[in-house]
């Protein structure tokens, strides 16, 4: 099953961290970003080259230290359909070297619609009985906002394709709480349903490591509903925004984890990407630069949390 | 404001409706499919050639009835960068032929990734000092579960390039009140907090005619629910799916509209894509069964709800 892939990946590396792919053209290194302009202009088409060159460096020099990487599908849609084809060759050369991917699309829908995105971003598309990867991610983000109908088709597709999903419960940002904190006239909060919702969806997806295809997306920055929910969760895996630029830190992530040092992926994107600004490395260094805040990373919530290991108990 | 061009384009044709470009292959007739395999094989790239000569042929004989369209994002993303290309040239083409569009894509994320958003579908892409527009719809369905850091972003868009967003509150389908219908402990339901948002929302982005650029989906097949917003959100716009497939009819979308036959727009996708396969009418001729079937729409909803007028005193 999908998550269990994403799991054996952490325990192999010993890292539970992924590697946002946010890449804001102020990000991309003069040299890379002149050299696109160069073969195709000042245009949606030479943004986006610079985006797949970025993307691949960083993979290179993050793929034997990170298990994921979470392309942030609006930063492609942005160049049209240029940078469309970018997060496409983004996922296909993460796959390459090794990487398990994960879109952060936030797709939500219901029936047939929602089935179309499951197909597009995680199963195949069929032209006439031949049957075509049109991104290939191992799993996608979703709002299940609209239920059931939203959620299903996409658990058809991760059982056909051995692929995952995360749902967003608590979102990281400060004013998730207008709607995800309000408590319902049966006392439960509203991020805390969504929360259960994974749990009943993810009895379809079951893994053999006791999480299910069927993840939740809890921020970093509120650390004690992350209590919560890992507690009331226990099949559901956390894909855990917010650590660095956002403010949470390794013991603001740190509730995510189980007592395996497991539960638990943390995102960080632009204190990766922009290393080497932030450093005030060349641009030339720049993956370099990305694989030490990746490293620290790691190290800081390895010493917080544990090395990751598999727990083949529950 | 772009909501109130909405508005004039539905007074001008007296058509509270919206054509739903949901372009499924197998919706698609066999002369089309046929010259677009024969330039562009049986690929993805073909699909995309298909679907758009497809929608070209809908938007011509459509344009001149019907108000707006809305594509769907998930039936263009199924193919792949070829298909987000063909949703670029469907906006345009729809665009030349003076409708309004509506992206459906149901986007969410927060801070700079939903500016990315906004500005992909909705405003402009800067590449060095360079501006261009991206996918460029007049609106853009987006799902409210993260809160106004979701949805500021959208605002500031809207505001600088004269567009509106459609915010989902009471969905069509039938799980949608897993969620949508809970009561809070204040006694409001979460489709009411999400409906009371938009009003809130709203003010940001005020139109002549009353209605704001922040406009609300609610579904055709809750009719009761569809009443009770249209009550409690005098300045929000409705977009109404659920009419005709789902099983709303006329009656059951009477309740969005205000006493001038204005206040919301009506959405039939399958019903009007499909008319030629419904009506046995030969391929050749799915454009004008599609127009034949928007007319027999608008004319039932006009006989239910009155002839849509622009009511200035609001």
């Amino acid at each position: 099953m999908s998550m269990d892939r994403l799991l054996e990946k952490i325990a192999a590396l010993k890292n539970p961290t992924v590697a946002g792919l946010d890449p804001k053209l102020s990000y991309i290194p003069e040299h890379l970003r002149q050299a696109a302009y160069a073969a195709y202009g000042k245009t949606l088409e030479g943004a986006a080259e610079a985006i797949y060159a970025f993307n691949c460096g960083l993979i290179d020099a993050l793929c034997d230290v990170v298990p994921a990487v979470k392309p942030q599908a609006a930063y492609y849609e942005l160049y049209g359909w240029p940078g469309v084809r970018a997060l496409a060759r983004t996922i296909a050369y993460a796959h390459k070297k090794g990487m398990f991917v994960i879109t952060d699309g936030k797709r939500n829908d219901i029936g047939a619609t929602m089935e179309a995105y499951a197909d597009a971003h995680l199963g195949e598309t069929e032209v006439e009985g031949e049957y075509f990867s049109a991104f290939g991610a191992d799993a996608l983000t979703v709002n299940g906002y609209l239920g059931i109908d939203g959620i299903a088709p996409l658990l058809r597709v991760c059982l056909q394709h051995d692929k995952g999903i995360f749902v967003l419960a608590k979102t990281s940002n400060p004013s998730s709480g207008e709607l995800q904190d309000r408590t319902l006239s049966t006392g439960e909060t509203v991020y805390r349903i969504l929360g259960e919702h994974c749990e009943t969806w993810g009895r379809e997806l079951p893994g053999k490591y006791g999480y299910s295809g069927v993840g939740a997306v809890v921020g970093a920055t509120y650390p004690e509903q992350l209590r919560e929910l890992r507690r009331a969760l226990p099949h559901t895996f956390f894909l855990v925004p917010g650590y660095g630029a956002q403010g949470g830190g390794a013991k603001d992530v740190a509730p995510g984890f189980d007592d395996s040092g497991m539960g638990a992926v943390v995102n960080s994107s632009r204190a990766i990407l922009c290393a080497w600004q932030k450093t005030d490395r060349p641009g030339e260094e720049y993956a370099l630069a990305a694989r030490a805040e990746a490293i620290r990373m790691r190290d800081e919530i390895v010493e917080c949390v544990g090395v990751p290991t598999l727990n083949e108990i529950m």
